[in-house]
């Protein structure tokens, strides 16, 4: 039916919830050509979905794609059952409740072609749970981005127990064609991979602001100037690994390896939560960063794409 | 006496230990136009410690150095008390052992001029307990960098429970007219702040690796996608501000606060140590990085460096 572009053998997607990750995801799927039907039953949902889509715009533009027409092959269709007729792939981004899912779910596998690809950018609740209302559990694949999916190229493909191995190839190898860094899990496990790494290390931040070392800010400050920089060009593993010198990792685990397990003890022993005290405190130096959200957050991304430029990232590689 | 350049009134340092942190600070101050005498004893530490300056070289150049004549005001001098007698700064960077470290600092207070700065790159030890082998414990403060420190741009200012503030100002101010990024912390903590949070991130990794959620290779590669490229523009607190829309921070702990704290919670009842059959895993896994660990340390600098520029980092800035 339709002459344009194809990735991965998609050409049509659905994106179900218009919220800021349904957005992102609308704006990456139409630069790269594909046609988008959005479909969330919220009021205002156009509009609000129209602006993310034109703040996206400039990003994807500087990630090399053409952002000149962006909207030209948009629709909304608050209709579920409507909007998925046509879908070669549905990119569920509905609410954080499994019941709201299971709903959802069943609506679309009723309704979608037979061979459209079924992902859902959900962050906790594993596929295997919301598969449960699938008469083919098989077609359903976690397909979860780092916020904003537009700009970040991280995707953590994450099949269930039931998921088909072609349906985690068909997501894995769509997400690749997109420009996207798609990682297969092998195992699910709650909150993923990338979530719970950044959970690890907010609870020793934490920590720190909450016993006076640094604030916020500071601590903030630490990280870009160093772990962050490293972990952009090399993660943790291979951090260690070049920091051993020629012996590499076994010789980190040798010499090191007891002294971190002795940290980790007494890391431990930490009191670490968000009562009343943190976060007031934490709002208070909230103030330290200067600015609103919006324009700090469009300073990040800015340093973010000329990080990713200088590292040769981007949709035109 | 010296008509060479001259860095926050420091022009001639004293770098004790040849080892690559010493040798990574010598390349650093000698590009800055510092006159740089290194004293170690170890035999052959000469042709070591010009071997690392070569090394560094390059990247002190595409960092907007002058790496022309870099070793023409470099001197070793192997006895300790004859290397800081005309010293403008101590930068040490010896063995990390309490009473090492206290027979030299006794040295360097007898021997080093009285205006002299005090500073020691221990990663470890706490000023407070190095200086009790000083008369006048003011004088030294913990000027401890991210390896490599002609590299990386974090510098933690640590002062000990008596270091005179003119002390720690002085150090704060050499290292950033060095081009550092220098953070003094607030209060005196093992392991300072960055690698306590490497430790705290590497925990998890550690056990999602073990645990076959994933290899570390792809978890190096989850990092880099997502976590690192966001951490090197804005750090966590920061991350988390303008990941929480327009309410920010406070809606971020009001809403997702208490899931984090359960996460948390999870964490702590997992099993993780370096055991015999960790330590094979891992080991096994190294193979996955492919390349000597020489030439993957010069490819992640090479790429550092890029993203360095791209932030506008550096030592013409």
């Amino acid at each position: 039916m339709s002459d344009h572009d194809s990735i991965a053998g998609i050409r049509t997607a659905t994106v179900v919830g218009g919220g800021v990750i349904g957005a992102s995801w609308a704006a990456l799927f139409l630069a790269r050509g594909l046609s988008v039907t959005v479909s969330d039953p919220q009021p205002g949902i156009e509009e609000a979905v129209r602006g993310h889509i034109a703040q996206a715009a400039p990003a994807l533009g500087a990630l090399g794609l053409d952002t000149s027409d962006l909207t030209a092959r948009l629709a909304f269709v608050p209709d579920l059952a409507d909007a998925v007729r046509a879908a070669d792939l549905v990119q569920e981004n509905g609410p954080e409740r499994l019941e709201v899912k299971h709903r959802m779910w069943r609506v679309i596998e009723e309704n979608a072609p037979a061979g459209a690809l079924f992902a859902t950018s959900t962050s906790g609740i594993p596929a295997t749970e919301i598969a449960t209302a699938l008469k083919d559990p098989g077609r359903l694949v976690v397909g979860h981005p780092f916020n904003p999916p537009h700009l970040v190229p991280l995707v953590e493909v994450v099949p269930g127990e039931r998921t088909s191995p072609e349906t985690t190839e068909r997501a894995r190898a769509f997400y690749e064609a997109l420009g996207k860094r798609p990682q297969v899990l092998r195992k699910e496990v709650p909150g993923f991979v990338a979530n719970r790494l950044q959970s690890a290390i907010f609870r020793e931040c934490v920590y720190l602001v909450s016993e006076g070392v640094v604030t916020m800010r500071e601590l903030d400050d630490i990280v870009t100037s160093s772990l962050g920089q490293r972990w952009a060009v090399a993660g943790p593993f291979r951090s260690f690994h070049l920091g051993g010198g020629e012996g590499g990792l076994p010789h980190f685990m040798s010499h090191l390896g007891a002294g971190m397990e002795r940290r980790w003890a007494d890391m431990a022993e930490e009191q670490v939560a968000f009562d009343e005290r943190t976060r007031r405190l934490l709002t208070e130096q909230v103030e330290e960063f200067g600015g609103s959200v919006a324009d700090l957050a469009a300073e990040r991304d800015r340093r973010q794409i000329a990080v990713m430029r200088a590292l040769g990232e981007g949709y035109d590689g």
